[in-house]
Order: C-alpha cells, then sequence, then structure tokens
C-alpha cells in the first residue's frame, strides 16, 4: 500500500486532494488507480487508509479506516555529532525506522554540527520518505542545533543519556520515561565533555560493543532504549 | 590508530611482516611511518598493539603490548535474507560494528539469497574493513546459505528468535546464552512460515517499533539482544 504525507490531513474524513510532489509521486512514479487503497498519515500519529476515487489529473481519496498510529515504547530524543555526506541522510532515515521520536545536531569540542538551511531541508525530506516506508504515523521531528552544555540540562523529564565506550550498561527504569540519548563525534567526546557530563548529573551508559559510525551507534542506542523499555514491562 | 588483518599473526610476538594489499594500503593511502603504532588483528581474538620498525618497501612491525579483544556480550547469530544490492554491504558493516559473531544469507519463500561467490568474496572484505574500523578482534563469519527449516533447527545450544512484527517483546534470558536471531525479507515472513517456527517452539519477537530494512532490522536486532544481556548481569 502506497502511503502519502498529507500534514494538513482532516480527521474528520471525507474527501482528500493530494497536490504537488505527493500527488506527482503518487501518480506517475507509484502509478496508483482508481479502487487502490493508500495510506494517509499527517505525520502528527493520523493514519487513515483510503480508497482512490480519482487519479487522473486530481488525485482525490476517501477515508475508510482510520488506523492505530503504532508509536515506539518510549519517547526518544536523539542528539548528535553531523555524521559527513550522505551519512546524515541515512542517520535520519535509520533514526525513523527504529522509531526515535526526534533529533538535534550537536556541536562538541571534536565536531561542529554546522547544519546549513538546504540540508535541514533536505533531511527533512528523508524524513518524510522514511515516515511513509516504516509506516510510522509520526514524523521524526529535525530540531535546531544545539551545544554541550544545553545537552546536559534535561527538560520535559528527560533522562539524559550520553553515550559512551566507557560507561555502564545501560538499563531501563520506568517504561515510559523519555529519553535522551546524546551521542558524540567520529573521535569521540573529550575528556573535558565527559567529566562535564559526570559533574552535572548526566548518565554514562555503554550501548555497544565495539567502536561505531555516529549513525550506527544512534540507531542502534535508540533500538537498545526501546527495546529495554519494552522488556521491562 | 591503523589496524591491519594479519590472519596468520602470532600471539608469540616479535617481527611481524605485513604483505599484500594490508602493505599497500598501509604504505600508500594511510602512509604509515617508522614509530607508529598500529593495530595487528587477526580477526580470532587476538589484538597487538605493534610499533613500526620499517616501513620504505617493506612493512615491518614489532609487538609491543597485547591487548584485550573485547567481545559482544554475548554471541549473536544473524540468518537473513539478503539485502539487493549495496545493501548487502551495509548489513555486513553494521553487523560488524555492532557486534554480531557470524552471518549467513536465508532463503525464505519471498526471497532467495542467492549468494554468488563473488559476492560473498566481496562481503568478505566489507567484514575485513568493518572489523578494522570499529576495533573488533574477531571477524565476523560469513556462513553458507541456509534453508527456513535449517534456520529452525537449534544448534550448539543457541536460543533461535524469529524477528516479526507481530511477536512479543524480546527480553534476555541468560546473560551467556548464544542467540541466532532470523530476519526476514522486505516482504515478510509468510503465514506458513510464521506457523512452521511456532511448531518448531522458535520465539517470535518484536524487536522493533515498525517497518524496517533488512539491514537495519538486523543491526538493530542485535544490539537489543546484546544491550538486554548486558542489563541483565
Amino acid at each position: 500500500m502506497h502511503a502519502v504525507y498529507l500534514p494538513e490531513l482532516d480527521p474528520g474524513g471525507g474527501r482528500l486532494v493530494v497536490e504537488g510532489e505527493e500527488r506527482e509521486h503518487a501518480l506517475r512514479v507509484k502509478r496508483v488507480r482508481v479502487g487502490e487503497r493508500v495510506l494517509a498519515l499527517d505525520g502528527r500519529g493520523l493514519a487513515l487508509v483510503c480508497e482512490v476515487v480519482e487519479a487522473k489529473r486530481t488525485l482525490a481519496l476517501e477515508v475508510r479506516e482510520r488506523v492505530e498510529g503504532a508509536r515506539a515504547a518510549v519517547r526518544v530524543g536523539v542528539w548528535s555529532a553531523l555524521p559527513k555526506g550522505p551519512r546524515a541522510g541515512d542517520l535520519i532515515d535509520m533514526l525513523s525506522q527504529v522509531g526515535a521520536a526526534s533529533w538535534r545536531p550537536l556541536t562538541t569540542e571534536r565536531g561542529a554540527a554546522g547544519l546549513r538551511e538546504a540540508k535541514a531541508g533536505r533531511l527533512r525530506r528523508v524524513a518524510v520518505e522514511a515516515m511513509k516506508q516504516s509506516r510510522r504515523a509520526w514524523l521524526l521531528e529535525i530540531g535546531a542545533e544545539a551545544g554541550f552544555e544545553d545537552a546536559l540540562r534535561s527538560g520535559d523529564g528527560e533522562r539524559v543519556v550520553l553515550a559512551d565506550a566507557g560507561g555502564a550498561a545501560y538499563a531501563a527504569r520506568g517504561a515510559d520515561e523519555p529519553v535522551r540519548l546524546l551521542v558524540g563525534p567520529e573521535g569521540g567526546w573529550s575528556e573535558r565533555e565527559l567529566a562535564r557530563a559526570r559533574e552535572a548529573g548526566v548518565e554514562v551508559c555503554s550501548l555497544g560493543a565495539h567502536v561505531m559510525r555516529i549513525e550506527v551507534a544512534a540507531a542502534v542506542g535508540v533500538g537498545v532504549v526501546i527495546g529495554c523499555a519494552r522488556a521491562n514491562r
């Protein structure tokens, strides 16, 4: 079933008209036909199975069923160094598949995030595609660049966990406690950063056995946090 | 520190001569110099920190220190459908980083593995590169193609876990019990395969919140199995 992203989706249902790139892609690439079912997602939890009722110049849908938009067992926000080149897209793609709620680029001593607006726009498009492919009902939020000190300061009751090979094994606490996962740059955290994190009361946890690239460490880290929370229920 | 793969490494130490591609790469690409340290790995757990003592035509090393070759908390073997094109390499690369012990291509109803020898050779080279990059002391083993019925039959005391969105949450049992993780093709397992797995007493576990590509599901699955085993200790 093809999925379309409609940020202005009306939960009331009725007739929906798909426009712009989503229409082009559905008609020209996916060649959806009248009578076919497509999944409409608003990126904020609403998922509607629809029937195509017009597929010539206009692409129109009629809502047939509201489905449960599955959300990960625990809300995980990743703050990480920005991987180089196309690997930034791989990061967003994998974080979407594994069920992270959000991502923010993080500036560290050994690597500035430096996310320019054009690149942020490309990453948002990657998040939309990944949402459709992985049938998430929530779009991965891409946040503003942050500094290391901001990353240490918890907000919204988040448990802040800094991923580092030298840390203890990660263990889930409450099943629903949201987690903010900090993932460092390729060269690792500096000694000063590690000391500052401990001083600020941030947990330092090891989330893997070996050295991992940023995008793999981030995706696997989110998987471990979600998997351990589910095992705890 | 640059890493070299020397399958015939002698734990007794002494002078080591690096030849072939490993020599070319170290001298021409990495430009290692006399006095520099390099890490020599035999792919079977031996990791030696060496000093470069000759770096012209001959690349010779002298062993300075034997280091602990970290191994993942639990031995995980992945049997999975073969991803298409370059994604097969991504699978091997990510499984190496996350700490899987081995991988075997699995033929399922919705996808034949069909791993040809040339491709298997390329994947073995990816495993060697990933081992060096992630400082694993063990090379990811790439096994022979297997059929679905073989995959269900446990050997070597392995706990067999089939990853499927419809399964229960995964929970670690003994901290050291080896796990065989079965990951299905893009189209998912067939109803018949799921019924056969349950009949054979294989656990069906869900290792993620959303639909994932084979390589992401496999890497995240291994991360969850290792992460939960460590949390249990």
